[in-house]
């Protein structure tokens, strides 16, 4: 797919329920990647603990440091969401998006 | 390191205040490590949800998935920690070990 | 204040910055408040628990009860606001109130 | 009861399987009592702010300063359990005490 194709898909991504997408800037996208790497790295640093006898207390640090990481990396997303697509489907009227928003955050309550 | 050496050095592990070292049996580790495997590819498939736009909720629910199998680690973690070495430092008299768990624990509540 | 004014205020509650109000119908603040009596209720059984030397198993699992019925409220509270306020808002351009929400819900995540 | 009697089951009160106590000192007692008291004045005023159509954000503010004040109050009860009864069960050779906790960590934890 071009770029410019992508682009003008992204843009309509939000109100076609057929195939949602979502629509990060290339910044925020690299900035995501990024950290996923890093906590890929992790997650292999924590088989090496394990794999090694590393102290359990140490190991269960490491897997809370994951667990951060992992929660700054749904706040970016949950930013994008609202900011874009929650916003510009409210403004068009589609009040479904709410309770899809609902269903989100309840999960990341739990 | 040999075999036998290896379980020599882990049977003493838990009172080594120099260098603890963690004593899983080779099956909780063959389950801890296949569980690591499976998260690591969980966030290789995140990237690459990022990568293709995928809509927003989507990754969120995956995001959470991860968190979960990595909550079952750190039980798995604790409950052998539990049952080998604080059961044993108990027993020897090292109340130590009791304020040691109690920080883990107060970690993995946060 | 008599029950007139008291809806007056509460219809335009949503963009007066001066002093923001909720707007929950009288439903759902019955609901809300029915749950809090319950919750009060729990907390003076704690107490009692506490005073009869009540094993600290069952009061930690009296704890989390409460823990998991304030977390409802939470999201009685979340739901009402999403639907009315942020709704409201987002289709009156103000997207202020999209911040003010992704500190409330970092705020449910942490 | 007495204070004498009171005591004497206190102290006896981690191995008596068939009604097991708990057994803070008069100091954790009243710092426990004074907390939950707190909680329950905290709960009130959310109450009030149902009442007063208070706005949401503020609440739900609220909500989880009372989650974090019961969390603690869990800390508390967690640390008194371990270094004494676990530790106490643990020295005389009962290792059930080891499930038990277990549960409840994993109950913290969820």
């Amino acid at each position: 797919m071009d770029e410019l194709n992508k682009t003008a898909e992204t843009e309509s991504s939000c109100h076609a329920t057929s195939e949602r997408r979502s629509h990060h800037s290339p910044e925020v996208k690299k900035n995501l990647t990024s950290r996923l790497n890093r906590i890929e790295g992790q997650i292999r640093g924590i088989k090496g603990m394990i794999d090694k006898d590393t102290y359990c207390d140490d190991v269960i640090t490491q897997i809370s440091a994951v667990q951060s990481a992992l929660n700054s990396v749904s706040k970016i997303l949950l930013e994008g969401h609202l900011k874009h697509c929650v916003v510009e489907r409210v403004q068009e009227g589609d009040e479904e998006v709410v309770d899809e928003l609902l269903t989100t955050i309840k999960r990341l309550m739990k």
